[in-house]
This record gives structure tokens, sequence and C-alpha cells, in this order.
């Protein structure tokens, strides 16, 4: 199976349904677990053996980790913060990894306090900040890869280049530490799983030299990278995981563990923001441009438009009338805060001041990077079905 | 009098000498309110009779607004939690801009119900919302004007163009509100009083215009734009007031209502932000460049390092070891979060994780832009000395 264009989605979720009807005051973004739970039933039934470590910093909302703990979910934790969280939801420690390469020796030392025993590294500096305050724990090191591919993809900030390898393993090593695996990120949004194809290949070669090395690796993380529904055709969760699973196994042969991170895969498509038409205006009567200007921006939920790189969809109450392209941006007082100008938007052109707009498929990414109180705007409000 | 290059700043300024000391467990904000007085005397030196109308969003902490209420400072509000905090601390309402030409119509109801009559708009709707919420009330309408000069520059998100003006000045009239003046804005951080000239020239000839079509205009808002220091040469306060000053009553003459909106030029340099260093790598053996991670980044508080925009500078306790460049990033799993790549930052080589690093005057734009908690790290915290 494959998504439909936007028009043919039917019927209506009952998300969206909900959404129309909710009175709100402010941007909302709305929740539905239950749809979280078929998501991950989805992708574990495409993943197989796979740990699912859900990518906590996608959504980190208590009733998501809650669900998830349930499902006998394991996480990925970019922080003391979110390891606590995931704590106060009933998670075991050791199902918890604490994915981010750059961390604060106090979160290590907390971590290693309340039984978190994997971490991921990617430079001398780190190894020896966990070999200090966490002894003896399981690392796993990240490799750069290339991701051109993806619609958000990660830059060089993450990870070590190939000739660091089999020094960071032997430094992991000598430091006491039991280097276990390699973790790597095809880049968030990969659209298709055959994008995996070159970074498999790439990654694999490695694993086999550093296991020909010595290094007695028996984890894979092959991170994040599952899509979501903004507009351009993706695979099913459950046919996406089952050809990347397919992909890994053909060139890894059987790992014993293998660990994947996703975040906006999971959560994504199980949230809408609940959001208002502020203005419609034309900087000039001889220039065509019509601006559209919402209750949300890049600093109140919707950083991810930063660059125009993931693009939303939109429903209108007036959806059914003639549209037309606009230019689309957010409340505040900064310039910055524009979503769409270089590919504007379709919008009806009967669109208004008051009217409610609600951006699908908005679970992922959107209400923990809004900001505290930029402009005196409330952080965006979250509401759970 | 023009401030030297960081080096040469003597004696330490009281708020570096406090952080330098002060016990933190996450990155905080340290405001020395003493210094937004002085600042705001300085400026109020160079203004003259204009009316400063200190821009909220530049840094809401209630004590700096309270310290400026009893200052007599107004001020522009952003949002009605902007107008709620002014009101809070004391200020009058009279006192207060509205200056978001973008509002929302609960916001602007609530405006009118206080007692605020002064309103920002550049478009058709939103004086048809302003009519119909705040009937009666005064409004400006905000141009665009090219302003290539500034550092942090404003895009065509705010401001109609020059030939909508006459329309939108009647178009006020007939809907019964007071047009009473114009508003622009240079772009902020505009370095040199003298990068003014331009843009005034503009807006100079716009509203001789409008007088002479009748419209009584009495009212000029110049907007911010003054700058703080970062590195490269800027005029003191009161000298580059002054001089603004001097170039608008050349153009415009003796207008009986001169305001001024300066935030950035008020508050950034009474602020510092203590943060760590959380790692210093090379991603290969063949790779010279050295990355630092601090623990503060672009979600988290230094927002304004979008595009390297804003350059901050830093005081470590290493500063007297030879310094080499690096890449600085901050430290969230989010690849978008690196402060300055492309015009790379001198750092000590012997920087370390652990070390305390100071960013300078970083009191504006940095604590309100942080996310509630991006990653799982708490917002940026403040402290007041």
């Amino acid at each position: 199976m494959t998504y439909a264009a936007p028009g043919a989605f039917a019927p209506v979720p009952r998300i969206v349904s909900e959404a129309r009807l909710m009175e709100v005051d402010r941007p909302t973004l709305v929740l539905d677990v239950d749809r979280v739970e078929e998501q991950f039933r989805a992708l574990e039934a495409g993943l197989g053996r796979t740990r699912i470590h859900y990518a906590v910093k996608a959504n980190p909302h208590p009733k998501i980790i809650e669900r998830l703990v349930n499902l006998g979910s394991h996480f990925d934790a970019a922080s003391r913060g979110e390891i606590e969280l995931c704590l106060s939801q009933g998670a075991d420690p050791a199902d918890i990894s604490f994915g981010n390469t750059i961390k604060k020796v106090s979160d290590i030392e907390f971590a290693a306090h309340v039984g978190v025993t994997l971490f991921a590294a990617d430079a001398e500096e780190e190894l020896e900040k966990i070999a200090a305050y966490a002894p003896g724990s399981e690392v796993y090191i990240r490799l750069i890869v290339e991701n051109s591919q993806a619609d958000w993809p990660l830059s060089r900030k993450f990870g070590c280049k190939e000739d660091k390898l089999m020094g960071l393993l032997a430094h992991a090593r000598d430091l006491g530490l039991r280097p276990v695996g390699l973790s790597f990120h095809v880049g968030s949004q990969t659209r298709r799983a055959d994008m995996w194809t070159g970074v498999l290949d790439h990654v694999a070669g490695l694993w086999h030299a550093a296991r020909a090395e010595g290094f007695d690796l028996d984890l894979l993380n092959i991170g994040g990278g599952f899509p979501a529904f903004y507009g351009e055709a993706i695979d099913a969760p459950a046919v996406y995981a089952a050809r990347v699973m397919a992909l890994v196994t053909e060139r890894f042969g059987d790992v014993p563990r293998v660990m994947a991170e996703p975040g906006r895969g999971l959560v994504a498509e199980c949230g809408v923001i609940i959001a208002e038409c502020l203005l419609v205006s034309h900087k000039s009567d001889l220039d065509a441009h019509r601006w559209v200007y919402l209750d949300i921006g890049r600093f109140s939920g919707l950083a991810e438009t930063e660059g125009e790189a993931i693009r939303y969809q939109f429903i209108t109450p007036r959806d059914h009338d003639a549209h037309g392209p606009c230019i689309l941006a957010g409340p505040s007082c900064d310039s910055a805060d524009v979503l769409y100008e270089k590919r504007p938007v379709s919008l009806p052109m009967s669109l208004r001041a008051g009217d409610r707009v609600i951006i699908r498929n908005a679970g992922a990414y959107t209400s923990s990077y809004s900001s505290v109180g930029f402009n005196g705007f409330p952080p965006l409000d979250v509401v759970v079905l």
C-alpha cells in the first residue's frame, strides 16, 4: 500500500474530525495515542526482531511514552531529562540507550546511577567521559554517512569518519568500556527504503572490517529516518521497515542485536495542529503575491519549516473554493518567521482572518521545539484524545 | 567614544566577574538591570524628546520591565502576553503601542479593553480587525523599506509597499480609525547611524506626500535597529541615537510625536550566558577541523546564530593559551543545531569538556526564544543580579 494524494485521503481520520470542532484559544497540538500504537505495531511487524528504541525527542509527551512502555518499546534518550521522563512512565533503564554523542558528564553519571548501560560516542573525549562516569558500560560508535537523499539531511555534526573507527573502538576497550557496535543515521524523513542501500553498503564494509580486526561487535544501531506522510508518496510503515531489514540482513548477516530509532515515523501522523489564520494581505497593488499569516510559526512549533525542509499540509473550512499560491508566515515580529516563500503553498483564495487551519501530520518535532514565550506567545498547547 | 576590540575591554564588567564564579547546573542567562538603566539613560540622552518604546520581545524579564517602567519608558508589545506583562509591572496602557502588524482579534479586543489606543497595521484586513475590535483607535501604517545594511535584516514580511500607503491611510479613516503616522524598521543591528540615511530619505518623501494629500500625520515611529557590541565597532548609544535624530530632524522637520523601539540596543549588553563546553573532537585524523560542542545551542537560547547572523563573543578560562579556529555547535541531536561553521570561531586550543564558556552581550533575543524542552533540555535559566 502507498498513501495516495491528500485529497484522496478518506475517510477523514478521527483526529481531524475532532480537531475541526475542538474549542481552543491558542495553537494546539492534538495527539491520538491509539494511532501511535497502530504505527508502533506496523513498524514492529516490518522490523521483526529488531528492537524499537523510540527517539523520545520527536515527541516527549508522557502519554506517548506511557503507551510505548506498555507496548514493550525501548527508548533512545538525548539527555538526563528524557531518561527521567522514560523512567517516570515505567521504562526499564536497561531498555534506554543514551544516544546523544554530546553528553554532559553529570548526565552520564546520572544515567549510570539509574541503570542505563548503553551509550553512543563518536570521539575520544566522549569515550573518556563515559569511562570516567559510567565505567564498564557498553558503547557503540557513531559513523558519519552520506545521506543526501533525506528530506531533513543530517550535517557533519554527528559521527566520526571511517578512518577513526578502529582507533575509537580500541580506545574504548583500553578505557575499560565494552565497544559492542556501530550506529549511523540515514537522515530524517528518508522517504523510500531503497534510499538506504548506499549507506548500508558503506557501514557493512566497516562492520565486517572491525570484526575482522578482532572487535566482537554484536549490536547494529540503524538509527532513524523512517518517514511520515507530508504530501509525497511514502511506503506504508510495515512495508518500509521490512524492506529496510531485508537490506540490512543481506549486508550484515545474522547480527545478534539490531536496534532502530524511529521518531518521526512513529508519531508524526498521530498529531494535528489547530491553528488560525490571522491575516491575508498583499504588499503592493502591483504585486500578485498573497501573504497568509497564521497564529503559529517557526518559533512556536513549526521549527522544521526552516529552509522549507518539512512541508506540512493544511486543511481549511474553505477547501472546496478555488485555490491559489501564497507565502505563508508566522505571527511573530521576527522576519525569519516565514514558513514557505520559495515554494509557495496552495490555499483557498477565500481564506481570511479567523479561519481555522488544521496542520496535518504534525505530531513530531513540534511541541518540544516551541519557544517558552517568544513575542509573548504561549508555547504550543497539547491535548491528548 | 567607540568600543575597542574585545581584548581591550577593561575593566572586566561586573556581570562577567560574577558569571565566572556563579554556581549553575545548566545554561544560565545572567542579567544586570543596572546596566539596562545606564543604557536607557544613554539612549534617552541621544534621542532627546523622542519617546522610547522598549521592544519587549527582546527580553521580557519582569525585572527589566519593572525598571523601565520606573524610568518612564514606554513599550512596544507584540501580543496580549506582552501587554499583560507590562501592565503587571505598572506600565500605563496609554504608554503601550501594539506594534505587531499581525494580531489575533481577541488580542486586539483585549488591548482596547485595557486601554491601549495605538496600533500598527500594514494591510486592509488588519485595519478592519482594529476598527471592529478597537474602534476609533490611533493607527500607524508600517512601510517596507530597503535595509540591506543591517546584520539581521528584515524580510518583506512586515510593511506595505509605498503604492499602498495612501489607500491604507484612507481606508483607516473611512473605517473610523485615526491614521496618525508611519512606521518602518531599518533592520536589527544596524551598526552605524549613517546607515539610516537612505531609509530616512525614502520614508520622509512618503511622509510629506501623505501630509500633502491631507492626512494629518503627527506620529513618526522610527522602529528599532539600535545595535549592540558583538565584536565589530559600533558607536556609543548616546552618540548613535543623537546622530539618528539629527538625520530624522533634517528630513522630517518638527514632528510632534517621534517614537523609537530599541530592544537589542537596550538590553543585549546587559546579559551574559554561562555555558559549558561538552566536547572537543575531530571527525577524522585527516581533517584539521576542530569541533567544539557547548551545552547551549540554537534551540535553547542562541536562535540568532541562524545563518551565522549574530556572532557572539566568548570568554573562557583558557583565553591566555594559543587560539585556533573551530566549528561551534549545540548539544542537541539536531543536525541544524550548529552555531558557526562557515565562519569558524577562534577559541583556545586547550579548551576541553567541562570548561566554562561565558557568552558576552547575550541579553537580547535569547531566553524567550529558548524551547520549552527540546531534547529534554530545560529552557535557558535566567538570574538577575
